[in-house]
């Protein structure tokens, strides 16, 4: 079940639509266009004000309702929705989009016109998705793999047919079996030498990290999830990226432990535990204008801990966010700025394929 | 200048939209919560049917203007569209949007609903392109650094804050600063050894080939482009991908020739002159389901000429197009299949940042 919402705007001379005469016109030449798609087309309601120009309602059956905007300032706006049944062909082919915008484009002798593909609405499977910077990005999920409700989150696991198998969780993007690259550049392959090295991973339930790092051989990582259920469904849909290491929580070369990272980073402070290398493999910088709420002290929580389980030439390794979320991305930094001992920091990134955008990722030592 | 839409949409009870009466009290609802937002908000128009459900114009003195379905099937769409001068503030917040989308979906007690960003429209940027499988992604160009019209194509030359610059040409994407890696898929880097082989590139005017190849030390490379003004605007604005390459037209490792590759490939047959590598770095294959037309003869023409100035032991690199795109590659296989002597090929892919999408690229040898 779906509606279908298609957009098409067209630049007109602003001669042509600076007043009601004008745009009366343009929308004559429209309608009689329109009329060779929509034989049954009927004006439904039109509405004119000098300030704002001319809106009307057009329809083929109460079926077809098509809404026309023609702007004063050399714009006309178009907007077809419909209902489409399950397994209905869509009353416009791209084809046929395709002919109306030339067609139009050439009638209005416009400059400029746009059509953007059919927007799916109300659909079970929701291809859209956000960048950080509030960009609609489609993707081309087909099937919903697996969905489960824990105790922490919702968890989705989704198949897009380009991206493999993606985690989903609370709705956003985690991480998906195209994503090598972002484990990658959040471990700085090539560039850190993990061989023989005490790690310590707070979250990372997809496994991912703890995979790659064992290819690198480290004398032990040991790391700390809360969501058993994620695991579990990682293990069974994305060992693409994470291999088998979640079917065994513990061996000679690492061990998971199922539990709040806090508690036990606390544990390792009282025990005198110490690692090479932190990874902050837990939930993304909020993108907020001040660094206030629940996220922000759950991420000074983190900071103030991990620093303190960190060998003095050791390293803390995290996830940023988008590179284009500035403010959020300054608020993270300011707060490590805060930490005493002193910290520095430096940056990598990477365009992450599931996340269709570039990501940012930071490395922080003892200053 | 630019109008924005936005779309919202909620799925409810059935039960609750599957007549007039029911849909009339959504409707209600609905309006209740909008003059909390808009307070001058006004019902225009409304129209009911039984098939088709219930629609209405609802304005804020002519100037935002929404419109609401309510099918019967348990779907509401709510479209809100309005003029954005240059440099105003847009008149719904991303915050009173996810306010007005969890409001509305708490007083309808929907379990799904979604509002897509602002689309903008009519801006002299556009930022909408559309996948090969016709999807829609929503680029970050906040710039245009260069436009012209050659006598062979459209060129302009874009910027984005993540992309870097990107070459478009006949308004598709073509490469940017950050698709190194669709160049090294291209060639097949790490696979291919390069040194000292003999190679012709068709096309590559972006230089960007030309420029990883000669890091592999081949013997000679020979550019065959056709568009002088590609090749300057390359020069100047995506240096990053090309380096200092198209600066000159000759040297001992390489030469650039400024003409169409069929003339010189048939001079080269004419000549005896072979190549252990020919790279076909044209146009892209057509999305079409019939192999037919004028691309279609001038890939034939292509593939004709270029195994004619193969080595035996010779290989036939070529970029292909979206990996969702079956059609169009499985007609450019089709092509490959006709060819005598026979040929076979294998493939391989990678996401290509600035296409936001997986690309597929061939390699062809005699069979």
């Amino acid at each position: 079940m779906a509606a279908q919402t298609i957009l098409f705007d067209f630049t007109l001379d602003k001669d042509k639509t600076g007043d009601e005469k004008q745009r009366q016109d343009v929308a004559k030449i429209l309608r009689n266009e329109l009329e060779h798609i929509f034989p049954q087309l009927e004006l439904a309601y039109c509405m004119e004000s000098p300030e704002n120009g001319y809106f009307a309602v057009l329809h083929e059956n109460k079926d077809t309702v098509i809404t026309v905007r023609i702007f004063q300032h050399g714009l006309l706006t178009l907007n077809v929705e419909y209902f489409l049944p399950e397994g209905k062909e869509p009353v416009l082919s791209f084809e046929t989009m395709r002919t109306m915008e030339l067609i139009l484009r050439q009638k209005f002798d416009s400059d400029r016109s746009k059509y953007l593909p059919p927007i799916k609405r109300g659909g079970y499977i929701d291809n859209y998705m956000t960048s950080t910077d509030e960009r609609i990005i489609e993707y081309d999920i087909d099937k919903v793999v697996y969905e489960a409700r824990s105790p922490f989150q919702k968890i989705q696991i989704m198949h897009s047919k380009t991206l493999g198998n993606m985690l989903l969780l609370d709705e956003l993007q985690n991480i998906a079996e195209s994503d090598l690259i972002y484990t990658e550049t959040l471990m700085c392959r090539g560039a850190e030498n993990y061989e023989g090295k005490e790690i310590c991973i707070l979250g990372g339930g997809d496994g991912a990290l703890l995979y790659e790092l064992l290819k690198e051989n480290p004398k032990h990582v040991v790391m700390l999830e809360i969501d058993e259920l994620v695991m579990q469904a990682c293990n069974k849909y994305l060992s693409v990226i994470c291999g088998d290491v979640l079917e065994k929580r513990k061996t000679d070369q690492y061990e998971i432990i199922v539990g709040d990272c806090v508690d036990y980073l606390k544990k390792f402070i009282a025990e005198g535990r110490k690692f090479d290398y932190v990874f902050g493999d837990l939930t993304d910088i909020p993108i907020t204008d001040t660094p206030e709420g629940e996220t922000w002290d759950f991420i000074r929580t983190i900071f103030e801990h991990s620093f303190q389980v960190l060998k003095p030439d050791g390293k803390y390794l995290t996830h940023g966010n988008g590179s284009t979320c500035t403010v959020g991305l300054r608020l993270f930094e300011e707060q490590l700025e805060l930490l005493r001992p002193k910290v520095k920091f430096t940056t990598t990134k990477a365009f992450v394929p599931s996340f269709m955008e570039e990501w940012l990722f930071y490395q922080v030592t003892f200053a």
